[in-house]
């Protein structure tokens, strides 16, 4: 083992239970209010555009000052209130009971409640204005992503779910990876040796990095994100970098929508600017660069239509108005070509970990 | 642990033996050739349209006994043979290195190697070749889909990947499952005390199933799909019923896409009728079925255009000619409606495992 890192004790459980009490909170302000023959009301930040900045210090985006109100006085509130207000209530017995749900089962659960909520995206725009209100993202109130991702390396966790509570795990376990759900998303740190976070976007290639030992030699934990991070993995790649302070490192294919993957694990959506527990502004975008492309002479095809607008879009994106996504976008621009990660097995399967890899950490520690 | 079954040993150390073995064979049958000055030759069985039958008892797609050769005689055939041949060699250095692979990786590959493959989709078929001649599935090369799966239940294993020869896992370590990648999907089966496999198309679903103790109150094994089962979760599902005579459920959600999802795990694709190890012929569908819609007056929606066509298409397919896939198909047009699994929470988030998977099993073992 290298050097033992001191690890905060009890994340997991104490944010389940601020969670709890926020939901409390909640319930008792409205009760009172009922009591004191007030129309009951509920206060959030805004979350319209004109409410949301980027944070170019904080690397991500964050709401301003202004607040709404939900009241029962406006009977235009009384439906959206009444939801909020249910939806608070399922997300305290999700707790209570220790069961995980999803944004469609809430749906469904509504549905069975005779509650009136047009689709699916009415319901998630409520879950959405929970999680603003009580101020926690909806991982920690038991509502989980339908999607899965996977990690491995040498850290131990404990788990904190029904059934499992105490029971450890060991992330070399298995070689194919070991699944990010509601229970490792929720389990606590207990020990690690690693001193880096490498991300990656495919599971061929997280299993590349697996066989190849990159996790031994460069001391790092592999994620794999089947694509698009699912929000407990940001989440879980969050508390990599608070909890154990380890340097976070984002590898897809050299084209804009692998660029969006990193973008998203660093600085989050809009969508997501109450919610700053889903973001690690110091991870760095590790690669493939369009300057690799030319650099390594990798097989590449021509940047299509749809690739042309995208990288349209995101040059004029705050997010990516620093280094080096500015350099890298312009030259995308400049060879019209994109390339996958897979491209370095030109050179042989050992390539992308032996070289490649090596190099970037290289020029991105020093 | 309820009765103890017979395991048997060292099937995927043979299999990989016997691929290695098939290679070998055909690299000295193309050396004998040249030795004896013959213009080097292949013969496999013909993988055109006119040359695949369903067969109904077996279940799955078969090739007939069509024939063809590939001849270095034929100036025509020279390419694709000499690519049959590399494709040969690189399986063989895969097995030999003890490396993993995708049909990504081998299309790059080639490229280094100044092969000229036009595109991925012809490299592709130079591998499926490659199948069909030495008659194992590319995952017997160390061949892997790029998709990921996972497992969850009271399964032990012994790896058989570098690193890792010996080692142990049982599949209960983590709540949120272990990932069947490479690694496990070529490890031993060593012990289990279940006595079903229940997979399931949804990750949220999958975590349902163990928080609900599905697998201890049925005592199974619980198989996630991530959607289309990729190649290698096939294998395993086919193993488990074939090694150790477990039978195999399927649930995935009430549409035509749920239907071919579980098809495809049953009886393969046309595509892969050179490949009987992709397929699990006993496995049965468990639901969601269009009557359980009525049945249980689950939250639904509409049928579009593209369900209705998918649909028509599907009731013309020759595997969807038995029960109960022709009267639920029927009663898809009937009723013109789907639903998803998750529907099944407007009854509370248990009902699905207490209620509708207990009375689904007892009909289908019964």
């Amino acid at each position: 083992m290298a050097k033992k890192r001191k690890i905060l004790k009890g994340v997991s459980q104490a944010r389940k239970k601020d969670s709890q009490e926020a939901l409390k909170a909640l319930a008792e302000g409205i009760i009172d209010q009922i009591r004191k023959a007030d129309f009951p009301s509920v206060t959030m930040p805004s979350r319209t555009t004109d409410n949301i900045y980027f944070d170019k210090k904080l690397k991500q985006y964050v709401l301003g000052g202004k607040v709404v109100r939900r009241t029962a006085r406006n009977v235009t509130h009384l439906k959206p209130l009444t939801q909020l207000v249910w939806a608070g209530y399922i997300a305290s017995t999700l707790l209570k009971e220790n069961k995980t749900s999803t944004l469609r089962d809430v749906f469904y659960m509504a549905e069975g409640e005779g509650l009136a909520f047009e689709d699916q995206p009415e319901s998630d725009r409520i879950i959405t204005e929970l999680e603003s209100v009580i101020k926690h993202p909806r991982e920690d109130f038991n509502i989980f992503p339908e999607e899965r991702s996977a990690m491995f390396g040498n850290l131990e966790v404990e788990y904190t779910v029904p059934g499992y509570e105490g029971r450890r795990l060991n992330f070399t376990m298995n070689p194919d990876g070991i699944v990010i759900g509601p229970a490792v998303a929720t389990s606590e740190f207990v020990d690690t040796d690693a001193d880096k976070v490498i991300v990656i976007e495919k599971g061929a290639m997280f299993t590349r990095f697996v066989e190849e030992k990159a996790w031994k030699r460069y001391n790092a934990l592999l994620i794999y994100t089947a694509g698009q991070a699912p929000r407990a993995t940001r989440a879980i790649i969050r508390r990599l970098n608070v909890e154990l302070k380890l340097p976070v490192y984002l590898f897809a294919d050299a084209d804009p929508w692998g660029l969006h993957i990193c973008q998203v694990i660093i600085s989050g959506s809009a969508n997501a600017a109450h919610i700053p527990e889903l973001v690690t502004p110091s991870a760095k975008w590790a690669g493939v660069y369009a300057s690799d492309i030319v650099k390594y002479d990798l097989p590449s095809t021509k940047l299509n239509e749809q690739d042309i607008k995208r990288l349209q879009e995101i040059g004029k994106d705050p997010r990516y108005q620093s280094e080096p996504w500015k350099t890298e976008i312009n030259k995308f621009f400049e060879i019209k070509k994109k390339a996958e990660q897979e491209a370095f097995s030109r050179y042989g399967l050992s390539f992308i970990v032996d070289k490649y890899l090596k190099s970037r950490l290289e020029e991105l520690e020093g």
